[in-house]
């Protein structure tokens, strides 16, 4: 049996992606400057309409636009939420799929070679079009929430890294000081760390510091979406 | 200015809603006999297409597809995720953004008494047509993974409860025994609950229970999406 798609009015789909990354300690946003109207030359969310012939499902659709508009080709994102409305864009009733990613600044090189895209420290992002800066409060509340010891800002980290340095990257997505021992004991007891038996001297460091790494499997951030 | 909305072809956008409940200690959810194809006759998540022109937003589009469809007027939906797909409906390339509700079983009345609308016990409701089992098994993971010691179980009892009835919630929506003083002691650090003030003998108990409610403002699920 074939069924026709329904012939009334279909709202706009598109999806926007929020990636962030810590910038010399601070908590940043990449983001494009619009090539076209509405908004031309504004800087915005990275984003793009869902093209049916293309994408089979809305993943596909952020990781084409992530590729050909910030040549970033292995990113893992998560959806955040959908924002909706009929008046969030001027084209008309629409939805976007928000998506987010964390990751080391320097899996974003790519894209900052390309003009128009900036790292922009949240804090200093506001004024976007549409309702991007929603978008973006949303996602750093998930890392922010979420970060209440989970292991979403350990992406921000290359693939081995110490509890020191873990402990700096906390402080550093929830803008507040930690205590080191009470820090530890909470890492350690959510159990998605595990050690990678290598150790590593920090400078200055007397002893050399055990590596550890994100257990596989344990974050729903390990799977492709 | 006056912008166009993109000319080619777009996705079906539609929402489904899982609304669940708590029937005789078992997780249940609220779903419908389908009218029309695709599916006629099928029992599935209760949903409808976006309509432009009487939609605000997508949590509009939820809670009057709740009304028209199942006579539910004042449930609280949360969003739950986006499902999406070339091949997820037979009418074409589709966007489904998904809420769900927890509620007390008597908040589900009106629903019920409607034809071929039921509440089947979430392990027995396998078989639905599109990807609505995934659909329903997402958010059932969101309630039992927040639901270690989140204040999402308390919304299926009523305003007020003692802790026992928080405990045999608890129970049955992780489907394992809880240790009575470990889960008193957890769910009281989690800062949701708050004293009402009242007290309610239970019946065979020595002494009255201290009543609990949730404290107002503390979850998502206080806004209305």
């Amino acid at each position: 049996m074939q069924f026709m798609s329904p012939t009334f009015e279909k709202p706009i789909l598109t999806v926007d992606i929020v990636p962030l990354t810590l910038n010399e300690g601070r908590l940043c946003v990449l983001r494009a400057r619009r090539g076209a109207d509405p908004y031309a030359e504004r800087q915005a969310l990275i984003g793009g309409y869902v093209h049916v012939g293309e994408d089979s499902h809305l993943g596909d659709t952020a990781r084409r636009v992530l590729s050909a508009k910030a040549g970033l080709t292995d990113l893992y994102v998560e959806q955040l939420s959908t924002f909706s409305g009929a008046d969030r864009d001027p084209r008309g009733w629409s939805a976007s799929v928000a998506y987010f990613s964390l990751s080391p600044r320097e899996r974003l090189e790519p894209a900052l070679k390309i003009e128009g895209l900036e790292l922009k420290p949240v804090g200093e992002a506001e004024g976007m079009p549409f309702d991007h800066d929603r978008i973006l409060a949303a996602a750093v509340a998930r890392l922010r929430g979420k970060g209440a010891y989970s292991d979403l800002p350990a992406r921000f980290l290359g693939p081995a890294f110490t509890l020191a340095e873990l402990h700096g990257v906390y402080e550093n997505v929830l803008g507040e000081k930690l205590n080191i021992d009470a820090f530890r004991r909470k890492v350690i007891e959510r159990g998605f760390l595990e050690e990678t038996g290598e150790k590593r001297r920090e400078p200055g460091a007397n002893r050399p510091s055990l590596l550890y790494t994100l257990r596989k499997g344990h974050s729903v951030f390990d799977r492709r979406v």
